[in-house]
């Protein structure tokens, strides 16, 4: 096999794997007793997708990711799924970190999960008799791991036995499995974590384990079949029959009750397996990593990936299956503290010096020799396996219950401190990450196609809908953001179907403008500069002018930029209507950045209250900017006849800005039901007469609260890009979910129907 | 009437008006006979378009443009009626450029115009019967003119007496109409130009008047009522009783048939006029302009706006109705080229006076003193008037028809010289024209919004289509051109569907891109910088190649760009496939420029001679480029051991340039038919996989003209914005009329239905 991997082609795509995986953890109240709660009514639906389910209880949620290309993106989704749990359940419930279940209630009182399918109940009810509810409480992690594609091609082209590549393919995963089952034990070596059982796990005391052991789940303690079920690996025939035959003999239940540290996968059942041959293995001996917020940590996962590679590409030898369990059983049940014998030692040496000839001969990445160096440490000394660290940490395993209650409340705070973020994809925009958050809350899957471009795509059952920037859809017409993105062909467009909109014109010369002065001499008018900073070289003028003044005004404007514009002035307020689907969603206000006084706190001091703010941050990563007290804002305070350290009067609102953008510290103050009700179908109408689905509209109304009339608003231009976020999370105001209603208008079948009467 | 012209509100707005034109042309036989061809089948049905009609005869095309805001815009219009009629009509007919028509033949064989009304043929008959159908034949050109609605609401504000702006307005088209009727005299002074009949225009002799005259067609041998019939304009009441009161005595058939030099305009009907107001009037004594090839040029419409607003602009005298009609007939039937009596000249001198006093006061921009100045020397020398012009061009009018034979063949040749682009907006994009061109065929009318952003309004009927670059419509989805825009999402997702892409990355860095290799190790690849000029630093491994000569070439083009690229390499040749809502519309190759030796010329003369090829233009405003002579050109010549004075042997090509850009001197080839039609569908189908309706996809084919296999193409890009021109005016093959295609998806009421059986 060695030689095969001498190929430069196999070691092209060596890296290359497929990965998914299955987290289960217990939901608890923050007392640490086990939640009392159904499974939360907000999560999805667990009868109309595969991604937030329950295992065994009604309260250990299990967690699934989609298959991804790397352990990057498998744990991006898996942290976002984690918060999305999180942030569903009651304030005061948390995930409990480990895999030994919390102080258990009485059996009577372990609730087994609420499914709808019965098949699903019963089976339960089967492992309820015949495993004891407490075992069935263990959680774990599932790896689900896939060599790519091109690696097993690679690796076919290169030999010249096998003429089938399905068959050469299953002799692969044949030959790593039967290595794992010989070789777990490193495995639970470094990552078993599960040293103490807390109270009410073992019915007796005889039959817990003396004292802290490394691993109570991957130990005969542990989750394992009733009876010592012998399913071969020897062929893909072998093994599929003997698991189809414990079945035929009550043995197991289903097929899936076959507990082994490794499973065979590929199909859903034994005889489809035998057909379409192995695709993946599941490894199942993971214990909860409980130093990891989401129970599994991305070295873990690369070493996991150099020892399967380096179980592939070590001529197989006659691995005893018999030994294996046996060294696994030693290494689990002896103390979590506790040195390897030296014949583990030994063996386990050999494996990373496989493992370190693999790295070098294949020119593995950097990245996968520092993984290797940091776990071959553990070789030497126990006390950095994970399960010797948990025991350390919780003074010998005297406190693990609070130790573990400890690490849930930071965990659960940790995904709930930033509900407006989404982990794992908190470098994208606040509105895609909002989307997404909203995704999975409804059952929806996703992949990110662009993940510097917001371009994503969303997924349920069969129906796939591509998204970039949270609302450029499918659902919108190409030339709708076109029209919108020519103001003036917008303005021609309402002008013509009735609308009022600012008359405007863009002047490159004093000439030009002049020409222009008739055109606006009996109107209010505004002439600035078509860029402007801080508002330098812009003229109002709220009653018509005469010549001279404008043309001073024009000369303001060209000391300030080469073109400068003359519009219509339209004095009142500017409010963003988003419309969606021809729903109003929110109307919304910005102010630009200001404090305001109270009798004792400077400006520096108020501006600084004012950002203590949870919904403010920086680089667009909040939905609000902490406000600066930079050279642009002292100009502003000065212009006002401030400095920073001055104190205003109570009451007194002081500008940091003039602009109202969000982006320089502006607050956002939803006003959806403050405007007249009038100016919400104004809103809606304009955006259908531009053709537009997704659409924010800005409008200045002179009168907010008074009904609309011919000539008190007019629409100043349309966005087919809103930030979407501010909506969500304002300042002041109520929250509008506009990203949930961009997924209900491209998933209308995850709305939840109003139920009627 | 002259002080609210003061207000600085009034002259702000003074330019403003909507105009529409209407134009006859009797179609002709190259041979100077009126043409005996039905009214083209190729034009739109008569019945559902108001643009292209016919008048009273079969032979005299009516076209009308929609109201504009310029009279640039209305004369783009009518010159864009004007190609497509021309180009419709066969070649060997042209439209006669005279008001007067061609020499007639019997009068039986006078087709009266086909329509499927049966009542407007009737009409037409009684026209024929009452007026005789010479008379019928004469054409004219009809100017509906209206102020600027601004203007209007000016001059009431202005003003203190009408209390209802309806009346205001009807009160001001009064006056200007009772102006108009005694002044007109001037118009026919200066813009007649009907000196001489053709044969067979007056049935005896003794009815045609004595030699040349100004305006046939604006004296009482022309185009007038039969009785006298006398319509007062005191008042619209006025007006509108009379017309139906002639109608109600059987003097007139229909309200229409009042045929007068200027009409009140605003409603279907007399009773409906009153009602609504005036809100246009209809100037109807233009001769048609033989010097202009539509009919009128901007500057005479430019005269014809001063005269009206100089007629708005006088004070009201008590205007002498029959005197203007006396003044009118004297100057209608006096010699081409006669000065005009004292009377008249004093009085043409006093109106150019007051128009010059307005000029003055208004502040009128600077091209209407420039008309006036042009005009004005007419007063004083009738030579330079239409009809001297002409009766002089004509050796006395001896050779007129021989002169408007010679016109109509100029004109019908500048009409059909370049069919690819449309008069009136030759500065818009090739694409652009066709699909105008394509709408005024199919009587789709159209409106541009912003002509250097290729935004244009469609409109048929009720149905309004928005279009910009000729191809981007409210058909496709928003995101599927983000997808498209996006090479690597496209890429994914065409991946995701089974379609065949070439993997590739972009590096930025020598090590980078070293790392990549094992990945391209095993396939044929390029590296190339990611911009590159005539292929610097581009190499081709068609063989898999080893690590050092991949390194090589990386820095070979790291020498000329910062970012370089590593792709797969496909053999084959590039084809580009547009699809239009899943239909393929064709496959074109693009070659490189390039000249084929004949053993006689050289290179440079080679290439003069393909340059004249008709297609070839410059700056993108003909379907092929030129071929240039430049550096880039010079260079490629050297790396093939050339310089341009060479005389490559018979059969050798020799290339130009080295990418394949039609805007470069490349060769279209349409090679729809040629390449295997299994592609087709694989064009059909990846364009669907993108959600596009419109769409240009370029595959690279290794074998085109054997079926499709796993690995024998490739998808190398999807585009949004495919150029359609070249697929319309191939260099060589058939025309495949993509722009029609978009045009019958907009607008499938358009589309001809295919007669079965």
């Amino acid at each position: 096999m060695k030689k095969l991997f001498n190929d430069i082609h196999v070691q092209a795509v060596m890296m290359d794997l497929r990965v998914g995986l299955e987290k289960e953890s217990q939901r608890i109240h923050c007392d640490g007793t086990l939640s009392r709660l159904p499974h939360p009514d907000g999560l999805p639906d667990r009868k109309q997708q595969t991604s937030i389910q329950t295992d065994f209880s009604e309260t250990q949620v299990e967690m699934i990711t989609p298959v991804r290309e790397t352990h990057q993106e498998a744990l991006d989704y898996l942290a976002a799924l984690h918060e999305v749990v999180l942030r569903t359940m009651p304030e005061d419930e948390y995930l409990w970190p480990l895999s030994m279940p919390p102080t258990l209630p009485e059996a009577s009182e372990i609730l087994i999960a609420k499914l709808s399918d019965e098949k699903e109940v019963s089976y339960r009810e089967h492992l309820a008799t015949t495993y004891g509810k407490s075992r069935q409480m263990v959680s774990g992690l599932h790896y689900n791991f896939e060599f790519g594609a091109s690696l097993i091609q690679a690796l076919f082209n290169a030999q010249d036995q096998e003429e089938e590549v399905t068959q050469f393919q299953n002799e692969l995963y044949l030959k790593v499995a039967r290595a794992y089952l010989r070789y777990r034990w490193l495995v639970t070596y470094l990552f078993g974590a599960s040293p103490i059982a807390e109270a009410g796990y073992f019915a007796r005391p005889d039959q817990a384990p003396q004292g802290a052991i490394r691993s109570i789940r991957n130990s005969s303690f542990g989750y394992t079949n009733v009876a010592n079920l012998s399913v071969p690996y020897t062929s893909l025939h072998d093994y599929t029959q003997a698991i189809e035959r414990f079945v035929a003999e009550g043995q197991l239940l289903a097929e899936k009750e076959y507990y082994a540290p490794v499973r065979l996968r590929g199909a859903k059942t034994m005889s489809a397996l035998r057909e379409t041959g192995i695709r993946y293995l599941e490894i199942r001996n993971f214990d909860l990593n409980p130093f990891a917020p989401y129970g599994m940590s991305e070295s873990q996962l690369t070493w996991m990936h150099l020892f399967l590679l380096t179980l592939l590409w070590m001529d197989e030898q006659d691995y005893d299956r018999a030994r294996g369990d046996q060294y696994n059983e030693w290494v689990a049940t002896s103390a979590p503290d506790e040195a390897l014998s030296d014949t583990l030692y030994k063996e386990g040496q050999m494996i990373f010096d496989e493992m370190q000839e693999m790295i070098h001969t294949c020119h593995l990445p950097q990245q996968m020799q520092a993984v290797y160096d940091r776990y071959r440490a553990y070789l030497d000394d126990p006390n950095l396996t994970l399960s010797a660290q948990l025991y350390l940490a919780t003074e010998k395993g005297q406190n693990q219950h609070d130790f573990a209650l400890q690490l849930a409340q930071d965990y659960a705070f940790l995904a709930r401190e930033k509900p407006y973020q989404l982990a794992g994809f908190r470098d994208m925009e606040l509105s895609t990450q909002i989307l997404l958050f909203e995704a999975l809350k409804h059952g929806v899957d996703f992949e990110i196609l662009d993940r510097s471009e917001q371009f994503v795509m969303l997924y349920h059952e069969d129906h796939i809908e591509y998204v970039k920037n949270a609302n450029m859809t499918r659902k919108d017409t190409y030339i709708s953001p076109l029209i919108m993105e020519n103001k003036e062909v917008t303005k021609l467009i309402l002008d013509q179907k009735g609308y009022r909109v600012p008359r405007g014109v863009a002047c490159s010369s004093v000439e030009e403008a002049c020409r222009y002065y008739p055109k606006f001499a009996s109107v209010p008018m505004v002439v600035k500069p078509k860029s402007t900073n801080y508002g330098l070289g812009i003229s109002i003028f709220k009653e018509p002018t005469d010549f001279e003044s404008f043309q001073q005004a024009v000369q303001f404007a060209f000391e300030e930029d080469q073109t400068i514009l003359i519009e219509e002035f339209m004095p009142g307020t500017e409010f963003r209507f988003v419309v969606i689907d021809g729903t109003l969603m929110g109307v919304l206000k910005r102010v630009p950045a200001h404090v305001v006084g109270d009798g004792v706190s400077s400006i520096q001091e108020l501006v600084a209250q004012k950002n203590d703010h949870p919904y403010r941050g920086t680089d667009h990563r909040a939905p609000l900017e902490k406000i600066q007290l930079g050279p642009i804002e002292q100009l502003m305070l000065k212009s006002q006849g401030y400095v920073s350290q001055d104190i205003p009067k109570q009451g007194v609102t002081v500008y940091l800005r003039e602009n109202s953008n969000i982006s320089t510290g502006g607050d956002s103050i939803d006003c959806t039901d403050e405007v007249h009700e009038s100016y919400h179908q104004v809103a809606i109408d304009a955006v259908a007469a531009l053709g537009a689905t997704i659409c924010g509209i800005d409008l200045i109304l002179t009168a907010p609260q008074e009904p609309v009339t011919e000539d008190n608003y007019a629409i100043i231009e349309a966005n087919f890009n809103p930030a979407m976020h501010m909506h969500v999370y304002p300042y002041q105001g109520t929250s509008r979910n506009v990203p949930r209603a961009v997924l209900y208008l491209l998933f209308p079948e995850v709305k939840p129907t109003v139920k009627t009467r």
